[in-house]
């Protein structure tokens, strides 16, 4: 027998166990495969289990939403992109506040629990959803989570899934500019997502050949940019691809209070990142700017094979620890080992891009330009 | 024989026949298939020919820079994006105003031309470059053009090549948005090229399943957009996808002068079409949007094999032309047929949606919004 | 209004108008495409619509197994590959046979028909699909027919869906080769679907780049496959690539009776093509042969944009001609534009490559050796 | 200074400094991308730096042909399959016998590498290769290796480039074959790269979702096959797929000696695995199988994002190792970290799977059959 601890009477169906499902923030790739593998592998080593979907993320659960779910329910989704059961946002951004009805959102969301019986939650959610999950853990909920995140900024996992399925379209989008960017002198720049974290931009960019290479973690120096491109340009290149994050921002930028820096963007009024600074080099170099905004589309489509194998890993070694009777964990990557770990431990934290992390200094030294 | 009417004296290796090559405008895909297409049938059929390649298109052609091109040159590049040769936009642009050693641009082309002793020059282009061909050809030069325009605009063809490619890539981006879409109760904008026509936004929006598609020819109300919106709403459906073409524009602004219009651009400020009508919509209907630009992306990567059998045939038809002494025509396609169509019909026109084409009623009759 | 000729009682509300659809033989990309463009614009147009999709093709009528559909159905299922009503390969094999209750398979369709009361039966199918649409028609059915084959063998209609996502997948694999095959002296046999037709081929070998072309049209000869492979070694390529059909057979074997080819086959136990061809080459040249048989491969996936926006439109050609009361079609492509074709003038013809067709000799001209 | 340890005469361009590279065995994705970040990364550090590329893998090393390579040559090749240098499959096979002019294939590399005065030689190769760059490394000369492999199966690294590109293209043929299969009650059998060992076959079968996955390293019984497949049947599905290794071996055959395998396979005659286990199951089950073999496909095309940034990274560690004369290492990655590993802990030696690997267990707990 190749389950070793495992829940026996579950198993051998003389009680049932219970468990909800929620999926949780933006979406990304790979949230069915991880949902899949979590309810494959409890459907197929237990006689008796219901799985609860709630829809729309905590909002569901808020909101006693769900649906009892089949087998069958996650049968042809391993490579579906978005998420069957729905997200949603910052439901829980004014929690405390009462709701309509006097009641408080956690207490809602604990009776929504309790009412169904459930023996454990599992979460798929980035940053913001594990502050949640933590949270209902000390409210004495059984809670698991998974790292979904195409920011891959979520503590404690080497990495999570989308993150991979999001680089390879950035990826893709970055080749389709370098075989049309050759005809003439231009600079090209392409935003990819990343408010607060560079790991998407950092990984895209080194694995579409970018010139240059801005995240939030490396305030750039738009002399340094322009001195890049000027470089390019003395060695006999046509163009110039620079990858950008939608949280890069310039030294002088990052100087700038908070208030300083907001009250500067009302003024300059740029849809984003790339057009601002597009229209520094502009501005500093007389070049002509072109720009690109894949948007949302990195958030979509297929995952890749990577992130089917490592959601449907996640998504098993979840349904282990439920066997189990483990709870408060997120289920991630550890030494390139499928790991368990304390909630307690992710909740609240970002995972940044640290200006002498190897990936960085190796850009560096194949001659990317990081900004600065 | 498979081929019938040649030119012998060059084929059986008696006299030389001399081609000249170049790719004008902006790139798109299979720009290399169809030059592949006319070199290797000219060196599988003939046994004295010499390709020379312009660099930059008609840059190269006024510069008199070239390079001899051998039958290795076109190995492997069938499915490469971009153009080995290069391109040029508008290098024309200023034409008959002298260059700095005071000879005009024309006949430097010509004087390139019959220095190098060309039996005739073929042009890859779009609608810029076809009247320049066209040019030449008043003025004595053999000229044959294939029609290369990711917008499909090329009059007197059904199909350009580097459109499907386009069209392709467009329709994976809204693929895309699509499987992200579902988790929110918000509006996605994809801005697709065409400044002009909207062939490439009404083909992948179609084929991506967009709600709403906006061309240039036919302006938009915001009024029948939010419309659209509402009815969607109120059918459960918790998002909006709309196509829009780079030059949509509303039916206000399409009564404005191009003076009025021009000004009202400056004010408003808006980097492209997308975010203007993202905050119309947000103003008009209060929702959120969310605005996706490809930008070059969709003239970039590989092409798909429609458009390489399609650039391949075109240029093995131009060989077989250039084999046959006919010049001055564009080889295109005319009722799903390869055909040669004299370059004096195609010169300075422009081939748009027609608001009673076929394709835009079947649009309206699926249920999708052109906006009116 | 744009639409002009329509059924306006239906539309109107007043009576009911209730349509069949089932897809027939072996599935192809965008069959779900084309059933969402006919039931999209129905709904769209009528407020009075039901439709009824049979399951697993004639099988479904045969047996009186259907499910009444929704819109909603038809959401989400323009890029999904199969199709989602399941299909059946020749339930008709037996057509006459009585089936164990002593019923007639006609006459069990002709009486599903006539119990749900339906105005018209649409038929997605190949060649044996339209012969038995045809024969529904004879029977006093209303048949409207869309032409679906990966193969492209059907009479009277210029493309087919799935066609065209078929090449592109076989183009692919054909990439990936090219970029493998350069390491060693090899030659590659790549064996693309066809039994009878070799258009995937012919179109994929152009597209792919491929050296060797072979197709069931045009019987090849060992002798010519491998001169031209020595061409090549000769002229200092490392490789030689082979896109043969399923149903490429040699000049020799096309001497043999039925009987006896097909006794032959039994001796040589090959089981499929390439690996026939490539041992006649290897005793041939000595040459190392490898061999990639995609298979069904062809038929899967998501439909490449081009059948995407084939397929709803000539959906949506077949809803019009069923508010027109036009029935007995099949609705295809002429010189390039959407058209109906009586149905007696496809029933029972295969579109084969001729051995002149322009396709054939433009291959030939760029130097592709066509086995012969 | 982002570097620290280097070799400070060559950087300031005070001596020379030479390296030599070669790509050996069976091609794969992203051997250019390492090559690119080896040279790229030391052409950006040293002033310096000569690059000998050899042609087809040892074979140049033992010939003497190379060329010297510019930072130019390592352009635009970051995402192009195959190898600029070209490859060869055990040109080593006979080591130690004598070549034509009497001179040992080992000396003669040696002489090679000392008469270009080389400071090291980076070979990217699988096992093979790695057991030839151990005993140059133990005749002397400065080595460092980079794991290629698309069969992960390089001991003391826990991934190779060219793996997970390979995984998904396996994955996108189980993908399409997934969409077609649903239409028939058939089994489906893809065979998929792997004679020794099952990784890449176990990862995409996760990965696309297989119900059966045939390893190597895991002898299956045509029993256990057969009863997965009737449990398929019975729960309704009305197809299974099946994801089989070439190396793929029956518990009976397995029980053979190695001659009597070899005649067995002899007198059997199946080109490859999956028809022979496609005839078992027919036999054993009566149901109707179908074989799909992509064959070299899956060492094609564009690497993935992944690959590509595993491949520039190693690359870029062999520079570092480089500057830092750190020699006899392959660099790879342990505990998901850039590491070197000595030559010797790594020659000869074979990754295999383990069936108490964490791997192995999830894929039985997720309810696929592993053929015992």
């Amino acid at each position: 027998m190749y389950v070793k601890n495992i829940w026996v009477s579950a198993q051998k169906g003389r009680i049932m166990l219970r468990v909800g499902m929620l999926t949780s923030g933006g979406d990304c790739q790979a949230l069915n495969a991880a949902m899949r593998g979590v309810a494959k592998s409890l459907f197929s080593q237990c006689k008796n289990v219901e799985i609860y979907g709630f829809i729309d993320g905590y909002r569901g659960l808020i909101k006693g939403e769900y649906k009892l779910m089949k087998n069958d329910d996650f049968s042809g989704i391993l490579n579906k992109g978005g998420t069957i059961l729905g997200s949603s946002r910052m439901p829980f951004k004014y929690m405390g506040v009462p709701l309509e009805d006097g009641s408080d959102k956690v207490e809602r969301m604990i009776k929504t629990y309790k009412k169904i019986n459930l023996d454990c939650l599992v979460v798929l959610g980035g940053n913001g959803s594990h502050k949640t999950a933590n949270l209902l853990m000390n409210n004495g909920l059984n809670v698991l989570t998974l790292p979904k995140t195409i920011d891959n900024d979520l503590a404690e996992t080497e990495i999570s899934f989308g993150f991979q399925s999001a680089v390879d379209i950035a990826t893709n989008a970055i080749d389709c500019i370098h075989t049309t960017a050759a005809s003439h002198s231009r600079v090209f720049i392409i935003e990819l997502m990343g408010h607060k974290t560079g790991w998407l931009t950092l990984h895209a960019g080194i694995a579409g050949g970018a010139d240059i290479i801005l995240i939030p973690e490396i305030p750039y120096s738009i002399d340094s940019i322009a001195k890049a491109i000027a470089r390019r340009t003395e060695s006999g290149k046509r163009f110039t691809i620079i990858a950008a994050a939608e949280g890069a921002i310039s030294d002088e930028e990052a100087r700038l209070t908070k208030k300083e820096l907001k009250q500067r963007r009302k003024i300059e009024n740029y849809p984003s990142a790339a057009y601002r600074i597009g229209a520094q080099i502009e501005e500093k170099t007389g070049q002509e700017v072109r720009v690109t905004v894949p948007g949302h589309v990195q958030r979509g489509g297929a995952p890749v094979a990577y992130d089917r194998v490592l959601a449907t890993r996640l998504g098993v070694k979840a349904a282990q620890l439920i066997l189990n009777k483990e709870y408060g964990y997120m289920v991630g990557i550890k030494n390139n080992k499928i790991d368990k770990i304390p909630l307690s431990d992710v909740a609240g934290k970002t995972k940044m891009v640290d200006v002498d992390d190897e990936l960085v200094q190796q850009a560096r030294q194949l001659g990317i330009c990081l900004g600065n």
